[in-house]
């Protein structure tokens, strides 16, 4: 990234905006991946907020950030953290620029190795092949079965939850997933549910792509308490008017529902495949 | 952009997926972009489908990318119009990356230079003081002037709209923006129409930044067909569900609304100042 417009981070990463910003858009403040220190010593104002009481501290969130994944999965409920605001680390092995499905390029602010003990959420978005792949990777099943176990909310949009089940994230949890491949969900442990947003304890899991609106106001809730979720909501506008009642198969129908999978089953396959190793390997 | 995992064009800008990749999501192909000459040599598919009878060129379509933008007011039309699949053009002066509100920055695959004349669509989406900036920018405003001219739709997803009023590109149109600068609207011009998806003849408007979702959906079915836009509607799971019913003023109430308008309401006023100066620019 050799030519920023704007501003910078200290990383040179990813770009902040000024608090000026941040405040226009509902939020106090944004740490953007950098580390507490870092962070402290170039935002002064990272303090408790003496006029409403706030903590000092926002939730710390990591979010996985993979080659072939899908942006808007990310994009969604990184905009709702943002405004909450939530200090949100995007995870990934190294900072190479990664690819997804539109062509724009997403990279990581955070590698594993750096990636804090103690967090909040850890979510994974969905993807195209990149999720397969991730279900195979034994670095990524590893550090997200790590950090799983001591991070407050366990999380995924989309087909991120076959990856959360490959990790053995739930078993012997409900969780939801995109609709076309739902039902490899139980084949690692879990028991399918359907459902917008699919809570059970501490698993959070969203459906396909555009359920990561509803899913990031869900947590924006858990987190931060309905008033905040809600000022969210309405500075997003969010009060979705499909064109259409067809965003599921019940809604779309058999004939259309088919046409969606025919085209998607190479894809999904490879995922049942990679979902029949993850059963192997957790022992099920 | 020294490293890039995956794939990359030949620009090393954006990275395309493979065909294979784009038909698991529904797409037959992708330019990202890459200009026809360069597209035809490297993507030997894109020639008329015979199986479908489908024309050899997707739809032509250049959305504004600019520092300080609203990454989710692009993302979601973005990720429509890839489905479709288009023929996406981000454009900007340059290629550097420019900043956007979540802190991952966007970079521009064609120069106002570089993009084609005959589009089907000119997209401007919405952002942050990025969207005052414009609207005060006679270089970009005399962009978007010469090419809404010659455009088959002229459309825009939240503050984008004042960017295209700045321009004058909604003179005599009703439009909608985002709830809280929609009555900036009539004063460079435009008939503010409150709507999710507002559509006058060739301008087509959104509401605030998820709306992009919805907009993208209506233009997806004007370009190619309802059972087109109702695929992609069912491959992205469309069918959404708010935790609350709180995404406008209307149903937020006075107080919340009262709240979030407070937040915003330095950034309200210099848009407000933008406009006044677009109204005398314009003669109005």
């Amino acid at each position: 990234m050799s030519d920023v417009s704007d501003k910078t981070d200290t990383t040179g990463k990813r770009m902040g905006l000024g608090r000026r910003e941040l405040l226009a858009l509902g939020a106090g403040f944004t740490l953007g991946g950098i580390s507490p220190p870092a962070a402290a010593a170039i935002e002064p104002w990272r303090q408790p907020q003496p006029e409403t009481g706030e903590p000092a501290s926002p939730p710390r969130v990591a979010m996985l950030v993979y080659p072939k994944m899908v942006l808007l999965d990310l994009v969604g409920p990184l905009t709702v953290m943002n405004l909450l605001p939530a200090e949100v680390h995007l995870v990934w092995k190294d900072k190479s620029p990664v690819s997804t499905d539109v062509g724009l390029p997403v990279t990581a602010s955070t590698t594993f190795a750096e990636c804090p003990e103690n967090l909040d959420v850890l979510l994974v978005p969905g993807g195209i092949s990149g999720t397969v792949q991730c279900m195979n990777d034994l670095e990524v099943i590893t550090f997200l079965s790590q950090r799983g176990a001591s991070t407050k909310y366990v999380t995924s949009v989309c087909t991120g939850s076959l990856v959360l089940a490959a990790a053995g994230l739930l078993k012997g949890y409900r969780a939801t997933s995109h609709w076309a491949v739902a039902d490899l969900l139980p084949l690692m442990g879990a028991r399918p549910a359907r459902g917008r947003v699919v809570r059970d304890r501490n698993r959070i899991t969203g459906g396909g792509v555009t359920a990561g609106l509803d899913f990031g106001l869900v947590l924006a809730a858990l987190l931060k308490g309905e008033e905040e979720a809600r000022r969210i909501q309405l500075t997003l506008e969010y009060s979705p008017a499909p064109p259409y009642r067809n965003g599921t198969p019940e809604e779309a129908g058999p004939e259309r529902t088919a046409e969606v999978k025919r085209r998607r089953r190479a894809l999904d396959e490879q995922a049942r495949v990679a979902a029949e190793a993850a059963r192997d390997r957790l022992g099920l």
